[in-house]
């Protein structure tokens, strides 16, 4: 048990998760995980500078055993004395209304009403439960759909007001954990269903790769997700500091000088390029693909190509990114 | 395959694999990689400014099939009309006397066999058939044998002498052009074995992806490790600069200003701990997990460490890395 603690305490240290003074809102579904994460949370604040304010439920109306799951969670609240925010929405008519998966509507729905439940108990921090399983599977995905430029790194410790403090900790661990605290928890059955990609990767992909390496693959692949992130983040922030000071807008778009381009090392130049043309984009989106496009130009010293949302062009020593007013090809 | 000649062009320009005057040795197994590596090469030489000078084929003596394959390939040489050089070398024995395993063995034995049939034949590049299917099943090896801080970025375009110039292209697409040239290749019985861990990924893991994607995640796979390959490679160039910046020798070891490491990035941070625990580690494989360590010390502002070859400790505001004489815990 101890073990466990010092391994949350050390993810919310070395990532400033719980500043001093920080309220802090549990996320909680029924599961192993969120159930977890409470206790945990609960037992740190004791002794570190954050408090605990309030449990937040979502109730995705998705399953049978939603109504079983929110009470579950509203018994715990008033067992550990914590405020109880919770909320009915039909998930699915959301998806089907804004054309989203199902996966895509309740993430939205989720972070939009957790926000809110945030602002109403005057929490400072939303804690959620993902894992290094999550981490793991996550990075696999991501990896198998071809993240690209952005987002193999997997998932954030924080973003916003979110914090993951159980991102090094996993699933397994976490319910040894509760069991010994004599704690139960809902399970989830849609977790089983072998169709969907996430529960594919968690119980036929990773047992396949353990089998392949003779050992524990999930640690390792988080922890390569947590590397590639954390490189990936700061090479972000210093492309972001390159564009810049390389890219200068025009009438109808930006350019770059060349010159000044070629003696960027390629992770730099790349995103530059990426930055440049996310912002003629007009939202729409930027890949890879148009990234070597732009670079085969640079690389032959002539052409131009259409992107989304803009025409990129050698004209005398500068890329030039002209914005397109109709609809890109 | 007009297609396939620009790919592998796209390649060799990309990387700088053959500035003008290479002098260039291929590598050569029988198998499709190799074979078409050598038709693509003689027809890119055509119109750049390399040539290829030699073909060169090492015997392994492993496989039944060993004479028959070198054969195969000094018939391709002379139709070829290219000097042919071989050696054969018993690498099972080599594998036992220098405790290696049989991979090991046979890497190590062929890039010393390369050097010298480069060195005989006057030839500046040594082109080996590597190709975006290595480059994904080595990605997904290293991935879960837990890569930490580097080389999860899989195989690089070049290392010294020896260049890749087919990584960016598919084994199918590579047998698809051979068959369009009505010429003919090995098979290599031991790719079938599923016992060995590359080819569990390639029969198993690489399929079981598709089926969960619902597309083709090699060349997904592929892509990424050459991102973070190169990510990587330019970190690690900075995190060597840092190191000299911010690390000082001292009598028996090193020492390093924490309020200095402090202010780094945590990429560069980390790169520089590394480097120093490598320094003083006297050929001792240093990890991740000592970085975590010493990372740890560091935001507990407290402690002390062994790690391989040396002991680590914080005196008055400096991390100190102290040479150990005997052998390290």
């Amino acid at each position: 048990l101890k073990a466990i603690h010092q391994k949350v305490r050390q993810t919310v240290k070395r990532h400033f998760l719980c500043p001093p003074g920080s309220r802090v809102l549990v996320a909680i579904s029924g599961g192993s995980d969120s159930v977890a994460l409470t206790f945990l949370l609960l037992d740190l604040a004791a002794y570190d500078e954050f408090s605990v304010v309030s449990l937040a439920h979502l109730n995705h109306q998705l399953r049978q055993s939603a109504d079983r799951d929110e009470a579950f969670c509203r018994d715990l609240a008033s067992r550990v004395g914590l405020p109880f925010v919770v909320e009915r929405y039909d998930v699915n008519s959301y998806a089907t209304s804004h054309g989203l998966s199902l996966e895509d509507a309740a993430r939205r729905v989720r972070y939009d009403f957790l926000g809110r439940a945030a602002a109403e108990t005057g929490a400072t921090r939303v804690a959620v439960g993902h894992t290094e399983d999550d981490q793991a599977e996550t990075f696999l995905l991501k990896l198998m759909r071809g993240a690209g430029l952005t987002g193999l790194g997997g998932i954030y410790p924080q973003r916003g007001l979110v914090i993951r403090p159980l991102l090094d900790i996993s699933r397994q661990d976490l319910r040894v954990y509760l069991t010994a605290r004599a704690e139960k928890w809902m399970e989830d059955e849609t977790n089983d269903d072998v169709e969907n990609p996430r529960n594919r990767v968690r119980h036929v992909i990773i047992p396949e790769l353990d089998r392949t390496s003779g050992g524990a693959t999930r640690p390792a692949i988080a922890r390569a997700a947590a590397l590639v992130r954390e490189d990936g983040q700061w090479l972000d922030e210093l492309g972001r500091r390159r564009f810049e000071a390389l890219v200068t807008a025009t009438g109808d778009g930006l350019e770059i000088d060349v010159s000044n381009l070629a003696v960027e090392p390629a992770p730099l130049a790349r995103r530059v390029l990426l930055e440049a043309m996310r912002r003629t984009a007009n939202g729409r989106e930027v890949g890879l693909d148009h990234v070597e496009a732009v670079l085969a130009i640079l690389g032959a010293d002539r052409g131009g190509i259409d992107v989304p949302g803009s025409r990129v062009e050698l004209r005398r020593g500068k890329l030039v990114l002209i914005r397109q007013k109709g609809p890109s090809k």
